[in-house]
């Protein structure tokens, strides 16, 4: 069996596993470059995804590739990383080893996981197929055929009864948080702003773009006075946004939702919608459960101080999969957090296997962002409160300066000038997966 | 029955309906920009494709929005032209109507059949699963995500099994046409200096190009002396060139090659294949079989030096689907005939329906042009024969220059010029099609 024993690979360096390359396990990496160590680096896709602008994908706004680099890219310099295309199928804490599906064990000095949250569906995960959520690109690549085909579906249809009125046209975001509003906001205006003039069969701009939320109020991680504010600009975008309306089904071009406003009646309402898209839960990945520690409510992992899991000092949990505290706060799920964290992971993981004292996480909280469409954003700077133009130039200036790689950089920021001037959007392609049926 | 009878929408301008949009179908209706008809411009895909730079999509060397640009996006000025996504499943040329695939039907006044050609397996379509062609963006996707996965699948294979030699790689190219040529060239580069220091337990550039040919020479269409270029141009970049090697199988991972050298006795072969592209042969749209006239070998319907089909005045086929003559010559398969032919039935579509004389259509040469890889190609312009540098850098003008879209060209060659100076590629990214598994 290979890899079974420690470091066998003709090295006697330490051998660090780090399972997952999103903002975490990428700054993990990075942070161990130059030093004395072996570290294997498993993503079970080839690239590494921006997600901040994964919803710009999804509204046809950029390519996927603008969006996403090759891990392998990313690491062709650092000579003591290796990638590795594969998926981990559970984690053996006793023995120090990981497994992947085929069940080819890999053992490891010391391991950081890195994988993330994805999609919940409080259990109706039969809802996925109608209503998408977004952190892939092959989410992405989904919402996106699904959002032009339903501009597309509804001139066919208006093409073939000329004498009816205009057939509905629904697309039903649903949860406000800052992936939903994005949505929203987004749809709102493609539908207004850039289909104009293209259809002759139907007026894209009376397409009908909801926005739901479960509780009293938008972006419900920031102030009440920022989140009114997100609220007046969604409204302006011409969203329409119900609050306290819980999601109670969810079935192939209909969602149905409770009104649970204080003070009001509880009633039911079935919309019909031609777009669904799904920003309600996250949930923790799965590989949590093979470290032997109760999870959060979220499915996430509780760390120490140090990031590390209770009674196992060798394995380190960050990111989104991690329920971190930091100065007796929780430490939010944003791409700043993970990054850190993957520094502080990354010399702790070391120093536990060279018997050196660990670091302690304490997280730096640079603000807080939500954009809501074209020059509408909101931001909290510790003190400072921002709305309107000057927080989406402020987000624009961030997105684009965090951007992996110098060349992705560019592409982004020329394909946002040209669409800022002509309103258009210059990935509205999709394809169906299907070539047989081409 | 909506659109049973000629011209019920609210317009008693004549009607003329183009299926399909590729360079001839989008000709046509451009040709027609102004005139008093009413255009119906039907496509199964929401986008135009620029298809002459495909097989940089399928390399990753760009991304898919890159050479796609909405139908509907490029007529939104011209008021005459509605746009359909939708497919047509049979034409009644005695009734005049066309019959979408939910059996709706559309009358014309006059039809341009636009629908081109797909891949030909000469009777074996088993063989599509396992060596896709290249038509759609869906093709391009498959072909990409396969040539990548097969570096990756490599390395995961070496890294499980350190003490063995690398495993062998190949790349098997069926078909030396202009497709099947810049994809081997490509394949060649990308092996060779695109993904240099990306791996750590396999040298990807001692991975193998195979281009297999039945006939005697690549680039048939070409002179000999050119042809005999181009071989050399390939042979430089390290593709491993079979000539008179006739494809008998293909299964999954595997090629059967029957060796036909005159003078040689015949042998079979059988080769090993990690990823393999089918450039063979075309067969043109099952369409031409409901005009009513007998097809050609190759599937193509004849037409009139007008165009039109042999007694039905009002149809008139183009492009890929057409056999067409001009000056006793047949009509090549390539896009400058396939605009000129466009622009052609256009004009006689109108003049049909009107009782005016009809054009008769003379293709103009510009010249035929293969590119191989960076910085080779052929090109025959008149008497000019170019190759090499001079030859690439005129296909790279031409390309360029030919791309719809302005913003599209722009980003085209910047994406170029950054890959040509580094050598790296901007889209190695794939993604599964099924989210579930994600």
């Amino acid at each position: 069996m290979p890899h079974d024993k420690k470091n066998t690979r003709g090295s006697d360096l330490p051998h660090i596993v780090i399972i997952g390359c999103g903002f975490g396990g990428i700054q993990a990496a990075k942070a161990l470059h130059g030093k004395a160590c072996r570290i294997t680096l498993i993503d079970r896709t080839n690239h590494h995804l921006f997600q901040p602008l994964l919803y710009q994908v999804a509204t046809a706004g950029l390519a996927s590739p603008a969006i996403a680099a090759p891990i392998r890219h990313i690491f062709r310099k650092q000579a003591n990383v290796c990638v590795l295309l594969n998926e981990v199928d559970r984690i053996d804490v006793r023995e120090e080893r990981v497994f992947f599906r085929d069940n080819t064990p890999l053992a490891y000095d010391a391991l950081i996981v890195a994988t993330g949250a994805s999609h919940s569906y409080f259990g109706r995960d039969d809802w996925a197929t109608h209503a998408p959520g977004l952190k892939t690109l092959s989410d992405a690549m989904i919402i996106r055929q699904r959002m032009l085909q339903a501009f597309e579906l509804a001139e066919l249809r208006a093409f073939e009864r000329p004498d009816t009125p205009q057939p509905s046209l629904n697309f039903v975001v649903i949860g406000a948080g800052p992936t939903g509003v994005e949505m929203a906001g987004t749809f709102a205006e493609i539908a207004r702003h850039t289909l104009k003039r293209e259809f002759r069969h139907i007026d894209p701009s009376q397409a009908r773009v909801l926005l739901l939320e479960g509780g009293p109020k938008v972006l419900a991680s920031f102030s009440d006075d920022l989140s009114a504010k997100a609220m007046t600009q969604l409204q302006a975008l011409g969203v329409d946004v119900m609050l306290n309306a819980r999601v109670t089904d969810v079935r192939s071009g209909l969602v149905q939702v409770a009104h649970t406003a204080p003070g009001a009646a509880p009633c039911n309402e079935l919309i019909t919608s031609d777009c669904t898209v799904w920003a309600a839960g996250v949930q923790a990945s799965s590989l949590g459960q093979c470290l032997g520690v109760a999870l959060d409510r979220a499915g996430r992992v509780p760390v120490t101080a140090q990031l590390a899991v209770d009674g196992l000092p060798a394995v380190f949990v960050i990111g989104d999969l991690a329920a971190a505290t930091s100065n007796g706060k929780h430490v939010p799920g944003v791409s700043p957090a993970a990054k850190q964290m993957g520094r502080v992971a990354a010399h702790n993981a070391l120093a536990s296997i060279e018997g050196r004292p660990l670091k302690a996480f304490e997280y730096v909280d640079y603000g807080s962002l939500a954009t809501i469409g074209r020059k509408s954003a909101i931001a909290q700077i510790g003190p400072v409160k921002l709305s309107g133009l000057p927080a989406w130039l402020f987000w624009l200036f961030v997105h684009i300066f965090f951007l992996i790689g110098f060349k992705n950089r560019l592409l982004v920021m020329a394909e946002w000038a040209w669409s800022y001037v002509t309103l258009a959007r210059s990935a509205r392609v999709y394809w169906r997966s299907d070539s047989a049926d081409r």
